[in-house]
């Protein structure tokens, strides 16, 4: 097809199209003519992926690109997760981070096989350093059972990726689990919390 | 204590603290002479407070403002925490979501006591339409199982937040929970995908 059809199917205006190719986010096109291209079903897809990225998961053009990156290089699976992992997290430095935040982290999370860099292990101490700052204590064991929480999305995750036919597809899925899981879940929190409030406490006023 | 001490205290700059002040943030100290105040730990706890909201929750300050007044209102925790989530929800116009996703969310909360308007309904709504645009299919009950893991987690929101001892206590915990809680998961998941990547594929090669 051509880039108006190109754009009519995918909703997204032929100037942003051409942006994408320009920063490399889009493959270019069969060369058709001297100033004409056609796409395919590829083109389709990708751009609905870098729309998700974009605007959904809120991931920057460079961002977006290391990813798209991480889809189409010949890397295993766990290199995928790793490449999307780093992209969406917080780079943060684990010198700022205090011992003792760490070690609460790696109590909750003993016996799991985690690199002490890994970007979730670093930002989870960091949320219990800013819990303890702000005077909160963690009594009914809100991080244990977080941790149990969070095990089992990952199982769903990687349950998910499996199902997926090829190398591809599966480090596609990858990144778009990592991108939207977290918007999912956040999402589905609030919903359980207005849930259990109404149970609990029964139904706000008006 | 004077401003200079509220400083070293905090580790926050007298400069920062002024903003806070101008900004309605922080209440007033205790006027001592023509221009000099007295501040006291209940200042200390909620600047520690304003700064994890802005520096890790991400908030603008006007956000920060908005949720702060919920702690400081008479209200029900429920009204708080129905400003705490509409304040750190994207506020998504229902007209923008299709009506297939929406259901596919209904189906998976069913029996839950939760409004149409709830952030968190529609939030979760867009990224299932986001899931299926990008071709991704829910073949392994990604979605029921977030919704399972999502109710564990707000379970142990509430369990906690109903040891704190008195209302504005309880406010206050409700708004960093809201907070800090999608942080503390997404963190946490990220630590479990490596661990469960590394128990089913092994280790990354070097």
């Amino acid at each position: 097809m051509k880039m108006a059809a190109l754009s009519a199917t995918t909703g997204i205006p032929v100037a942003t199209i051409k942006y994408y190719l320009r920063e490399d986010l889009l493959p270019a096109g069969e060369r058709v003519g001297p100033t004409q291209a056609s796409y395919d079903d590829s083109h389709v897809r990708r751009l609905r992926l870098i729309k998700s990225l974009v605007d959904v998961g809120g991931l920057s053009i460079a961002s977006t690109r290391r990813v798209l990156e991480s889809i189409d290089a010949d890397i295993t699976i766990g290199e995928t997760l790793e490449v999307a992992q780093s992209t969406v997290s917080e780079n943060l430095d684990p010198a700022t981070i205090d011992e003792a935040s760490l070690q609460l982290v790696d109590e909750a999370i003993s016996g799991w096989n985690v690199h002490p860099m890994n970007p979730g292990r670093l930002a989870a101490a960091r949320v219990l350093m800013t819990f303890a700052a702000v005077g909160q204590a963690d009594t009914r064991g809100w991080v244990d059972r977080y941790t149990a929480a969070a095990l089992k999305a990952a199982e769903a995750d990687l349950d998910e990726i499996e199902t997926r036919p090829d190398r591809a597809a599966r480090a596609e899925t990858v990144v778009i689990g990592t991108v939207l899981g977290d918007a999912l879940f956040a999402a589905l929190r609030r919903a359980a919390q207005e849930h259990l409030t109404c149970e609990r406490y029964g139904l706000p006023p008006g």
